[in-house]
């Protein structure tokens, strides 16, 4: 199981000025860190980047793949930083992301096939919503993934996101045991072990407190390790989310245990 | 989900010097320490009790229900002393249990067709042992409910427990995704929504620390929850465990979730 950082975002203030002046000591020091705490890819959530897209998103995967060798996550919905973020990559990159809306098929999916990178498959329907019901979401997962074979996307390059709901949010619980439903049974449904990520922090949307919050996470990661996730999206500097992955892990793995 | 507390064992000075003498004291103070912190059901883990089994157990039972409103697990090999603590009890009282070793059928079965009540059934072979695949696993889960059904039990009060085992032990996480599976699969498996329940103090067996000891369990038990299992036996005198017993059951919940 990968571990990729959500933690460098264009929202935090710090990442946001660094953006705008092009300054990457920031940028390096959030990447070191997120490496130092067990990263093995990065999410560059780097929001829009509305004005100009291309410079930014090269000197923000230049600043990352120059300190860190880690996977470069590319999150934004403008294609042009995609296409951008994608020429200044060096191999290992990948898009985050796609779903049924026909804009993104449109505008996203040519470049996966271009770049020939991994690239990450959301489960909202073609009007930008999340399937409230297992079937919804399971009928979407199809259809994304023959959607993507059928722009000539190879289907080991194919990773699936059935989005994690926040628990505050009206049945989010129930929502979330289909998330976990989905990464459990879809490569049997698919005839393919395709890969599939969760992000975690989305879980706890709306938390009251950060206690709260890394409980929650904590209690629900090894839901997910258990499903057999293959990639989750999480804050990597909470060092007590970390231990629980490392835990879940051994818990979970195919491997010889030892309590280390 | 009901939490069973593990905590009222024989091999505990305190217990069982107070069984030797019939004092009451530190049984209520246990019981009552157990309730206090979530317990809604105690197993009363008496070992074979060889002296004067029949008094001994008894003493436990009656103790235990004139101390707390909790249903009472009755957990001995001794099919005399289990015979009296069925004969003590009131209505809340449950056998643990019987396997598919022939003269635990033969000796325990009966016992639970005359008192009615709940009786957990474990995944072990005619010979005593753990069946180590998924399949054995299964199969063996599938014969003892039908043993069971046919010796004239109810599927109603069958409660089936596929056996935590030690993360020590070779394989013993390969054995408890297992474990996972045949709690989740079992009821479709059967046909019918038959109960589960997990013994999670097991998992730790051999742990060097109580602090490694808490953080594994901490993490198996959100696996238990979100596989759907019915009672959880464990050390609910652990904080820690029982906050995130909580915490996953909001998660896995079926109803309105709320931060607490």
């Amino acid at each position: 199981m990968i571990l990729v950082a959500d933690n460098l975002r264009i929202t935090l203030p710090a990442i946001g000025r660094a953006v705008e002046r092009l300054d990457p000591e920031p940028i390096r020091q959030m990447v070191s860190a997120c490496m130092n705490a067990g990263a093995q890819a990065i999410d560059i959530n780097s929001g829009p980047l509305s004005r100009s897209p291309e410079e930014k998103m090269t000197f923000l995967v230049r600043t990352v793949q120059e300190t860190a060798d880690l996977t470069v996550v590319l999150d934004t919905a403008n294609p042009r930083a995609m296409a951008a973020g994608l020429a200044a990559g060096s191999q290992k990159v990948m898009i985050n992301g796609v779903s049924l809306e026909p804009v993104r098929l449109k505008r996203i999916l040519p470049l996966a096939r271009q770049y020939d990178c991994d690239i990450i498959g959301y489960l909202l329907g073609p009007d930008g919503h999340v399937p409230t019901d297992a079937s919804g979401r399971m009928e979407a997962a199809v259809a994304l993934f023959n959607e993507m074979q059928t722009a000539g996307i190879s289907p080991e390059r194919i990773i699936i996101d059935p989005v994690v709901a926040p628990l505050a949010w009206q049945d989010g619980n129930r929502q979330n045991m289909t998330v976990l439903e989905v990464i459990r049974t879809l490569p049997d449904l698919l005839g393919f072990p395709v890969r599939t990520i969760a992000g975690l922090s989305n879980l706890t949307t709306g938390a009251p407190d950060p206690g709260t919050r890394r409980r929650y996470q904590g209690a629900f990661l090894p839901m997910l390790v258990a499903a057999g996730v293959s990639m989750i999206l999480l804050n990597v500097l909470d060092p007590t989310i970390i231990r629980v992955a490392g835990l879940s892990q051994r818990i979970a793995g195919r491997t010889v245990f030892s309590w280390q």
